[in-house]
């Protein structure tokens, strides 16, 4: 994870060529298959013969996995499955490597035996490209994508097969497998638990895109800060005013910064508590309440990752408005960090539909609580929902701003939002089931305003809580800088959810909204001094981080007229300049 | 403007080029120069013998033009100008045409006589390149910046001019003249009106902005909307459901039709009032109030060009993102759509700049009315500041949605929301100013939350009652409709502006937080049948639209399997396949 993240920020797309290339299917080898697929795991790390790719996205299916349409039948003639693209609509696309370069596929594909039954998707090995010439093979039409909006290091490809054979081995066969003879034999009761833990493997992609945006979330804030602590715009010719010096300036930033901190302080911790989970269970220790602590880091994760890519994509068009024209520039590279990152929100899991799973652990905990049953939250980041009822009769009762200025307040508020989210989420789901709606139907309507803010709102105070742990455990002269960062976020959030609070009713009258914003404004001013040593603490170094506006000498002006005189070509003639000069004067 | 429109449609850099290269300078010509100027005239616009650039913006200098440093001394010696640049932070940049095409730039320089006077910014005719070769001229140091995130077929240049000299003559000197032997004579009284006689010629080009953005969001919407139509995700194999049926897909997408609705209806009437005006003063005749209706228009375009341009912003974001990874490819042309409308925010004004003299405008407008004197309003916009006291006694009391779907609660809640607004932005300036601060500190301290949010709001209020105006002199069959896209906006703002509604005590407990968004969602769910045929109207020719996502024929996936099979190259091995397979096989 630490090599992903550290190559991400330098290059992309050499990040995902390495990790779906090599990584991610090593490790699915490992998780899905058995020892007849060791040839293939050393190929690939050991020889690296093998630059692989992972096709699960279909043209017309995307996030309803279900539906995919590629299958794999199997032929027990020639002991062979017989990969088959059913039409264009069924073609597998997005595939990263597939355009160009892999040489083998992680197939997903629906496993059908002799017997006509479907056994729904199963991961197959399927090789591509002839290993030695790059030639693909006979029975495939394998493209590339063309150009993209960002990460065009990356060749996406689409393929087709038509009747494809391939060897019965191929099949990753640790959970289920086909005998030689065409039987189906499952490890597993239910085929939903197979595919889950096909699918598992995500997971640690998703964390991973986590760690990538808060490099590049940093990225774009160290830029921004710097121009705005070197431009300066306004005021007298002598004393003009530098752009950080300007209140508006510190609200559009430093919240953003803030965010940056927070983020990174919260994936650093929950990191840290995955792995510890994932390598106990991986070596074969008891953890306590396994399935539970699984489900909920699959819902920090589904609520958390949209929070994340959203806000990164946010900075780093507001960074890039804040450097004005000068920020239009590729060499300030905060296009370049927005275009690569931009991606994120709709990969590995679409922000929107993926943050619906988070909700549906959410209600699950909620229905729970209410009827008296135990909360299943042995991370903990539910364990207030017991006192549900004290938490939901309390009102805002700040006098000054000072009063907000703290975690205590905001975590306590966050409390309130989400105990009032929930129960808002539940009775509107109700009123709809009640309608006689399906529950798909129930959901879809209860979305809006509710579903969709409450998992929003709980990966906001996610953040925070695990960001608090990870602030305490550090040097004591760190910490009330990072509190202050903290403060910033968490009420620059809290503004955000303002709606709710007064229509939830813990907020009555003027007073909120004007401390909440005034005590911001007073923060902002306040970490003003201390926002350049942070964004140098955050930032990568300037050969990484290789924009102009943003290198840590300061030199603002002496570099971009290094870069504008040493461009290639800056001062050249058009060669095409015969065919634009009037053509009487030729 | 109607030919500016078009071409920005078809190919953005085609547009700029001409409305910079030719329209711009002939303006300026006719407008800031005289008789003996119009050979440039004819060389532009009959011979095209001329490219013109213009040459305002300096390195360090962008929103505050006052501090330019570039200098044009006259020499009466040899009856010249002298340009210089005093070193890189003064060069011009961000100049369009001038990295490697244009033949003259309009320059805006410091004018100093011999005397050492200097009298502010002129504006001079530069001849540049040559016309008959393109070589550049010795004396000047004019490259190209390089690639920027759009309009990368804008050559945008910079130049440091080395004691550069031009003839006397190529001083624009409609308002202000120097003679022969170097005196000064203006015919203005003072200096900063000159200034603003040469920047008038801005205002214009705002208003194409505004239109252009018009373009982008209609296209933009245009293309998620047609996805969304035809895109099915989830439900059963025969029967999964379009995106269009989910209400999140509905709530995400549908204001950003209805604000292209809106928008455009507000520019076409606008428009039509602005030229009038100005053909009317053109041609000597009276207008009453000219002087007043200037500035009003000036705060108009000031406040709307921001939300213009930033609102198609938002929606192009929210429209690739609606479109899933397929809207990730370029061929779905939103990126480009969105990477070439994206300078327009903080080109042209700055829009935090820009927004800020609106905000100057409706202050003054503000006092006028506490101290009783008349509000300065010739086209109506601010007519209801008279009855503000009466205005701000209002409160919330509707009692279902039905009372919120009509402009009538809308606009009589954005002239609450005004009045409050200015009131609490007043008082805040006010505070400030009482505390010692000068006026430049105090509007400083009274921007977030306060004028900034006040000049946003005002910019939605005037887009929604020149659309009305505009849709009531429509056909009576299409106001229905009309009306139902301008609600849906209308509700969304007031979404948006929500918490200010709460603080200032039009709204109080849940009732108006509950109403408002359930009003939206009763209106999404009441467009949707609408929607495609509105899009249908508001999108350019499929050629024009130029995406693969949102042809008018729905035919998603054989449009997608078309354009990736057609690509050149798609199928091709890459030609560096010698050095990634592994060389022990070679």
């Amino acid at each position: 994870m630490t090599i992903n993240e550290a190559v991400q920020a330098v290059n992309p797309s050499v990040s995902v060529k390495m990790a779906i290339g090599i990584y991610l299917f090593s490790n699915a080898l490992l998780s899905l298959g058995t020892e007849r697929h060791l040839k293939f795991y050393e190929a690939t790390v050991k020889h690296r013969e093998i630059l692989a790719s992972f096709a699960l996205t279909e043209i017309a299916h995307g996030s309803d996995a279900r539906l995919m349409r590629t299958t794999a039948t199997y032929d027990p003639e020639h002991k062979e499955f017989v990969i088959h693209t059913p039409d264009f609509e069924a073609a597998k696309c997005w595939v990263g490597n597939l355009g160009k370069t892999c040489t083998h596929t992680l197939l997903f594909a629906q496993l059908i035996t002799p017997d006509g039954t479907n056994h729904g998707l199963h991961g197959f090995v399927v090789p591509i490209r002839d290993p030695n010439t790059l030639e693909t093979y006979p029975g495939l039409i394998v493209g590339d994508m063309g150009e993209k909006i960002g990460v065009n290091g990356i060749d996406n490809g689409f393929i087709m097969f038509n009747k494809y054979r391939i060897p019965r081995e191929n099949l990753l066969n640790r959970t289920a497998d086909v005998t030689e003879d065409g039987i189906y034999q499952s490890s597993f009761s239910e085929p939903s638990r197979i595919l889950g833990a096909a699918l598992e493997n995500l997971s640690a992609g998703r964390i991973g895109i986590m760690q990538e945006s808060c490099q590049s979330l940093a990225s774009a804030v160290s830029i921004a800060i710097r121009y705005a602590a070197t431009r300066t715009q306004f005021g007298e010719r002598d004393r003009e005013t530098p752009l950080i010096e300007y209140p508006l300036h510190q609200w559009r930033l430093f919240s953003h910064v803030a965010s940056a901190v927070v983020f990174r302080l919260y994936v650093q911790n929950f990191t840290k508590i995955y792995l510890n989970i994932v390598e106990k269970s991986n070596a074969g220790h008891r953890v306590d309440n396994l399935s539970e602590a699984v489900s909920e880091i699959h819902a920090i994760v589904s609520s958390c990752k949209p929070l994340l890519t959203w806000g990164a994509l946010r900075a780093a068009q507001q960074c890039r408005e804040a450097c004005g024209g000068h920020g239009f520039l590729k060499r300030a590279n905060i296009g370049d960090i927005r275009s690569n990152h931009e991606p994120t929100v709709t990969y590995e899991g679409d922000n929107s539909v993926l943050s619906q799973q988070a909700g549906n652990w959410l209600l699950r905990q909620y229905e729970n609580s209410r009827a008296g049953a135990a909360v299943d939250s042995p991370l903990g980041t539910l364990a207030f929902l017991r006192d549900c009822a004290a938490i939901s009769g309390r009102t805002f009762d700040c006098k000054t701003t000072s009063d907000l200025k703290n975690p205590q307040f905001i975590l306590s508020t966050y409390k309130w939002l989400i105990c009032w989210l929930l129960k808002y989420t539940y009775e509107k789901n109700e009123a709809e089931l009640a309608k006689g709606l399906t529950k798909a139907q129930a959901r879809n309507n209860s979305q809006v305003y509710r579903w969709k803010t409450l998992t929003k709102v709980y990966a906001e105070y996610l953040t925070m809580i695990f960001c608090l742990e990870n602030i305490e455990s550090k040097e004591k002269e760190l910490q009330p800088v990072l509190i202050k960062f903290f403060c910033v976020y968490g009420l620059s959030t809290i503004d955000e959810n303002l709606v709710e609070l007064y229509q939830g009713g813990f907020s009555k009258g003027e007073e909120m909204a004007r401390l909440v914003r005034d005590a911001l404004m007073e923060l902002c001013a306040d970490v003003k001094v201390e926002v350049v040593s942070v964004v140098d603490a955050l930032a990568p170094t300037d050969f990484v981080l290789n924009s102009v506006l943003g290198k840590s000498d300061g030199k603002l002006y002496q570099n971009l007229q290094k870069a504008f005189f040493s461009e290639p070509g800056a001062f050249a003639r058009i060669p095409w300049w015969r065919e634009v000069v009037p053509s009487s004067k030729l």
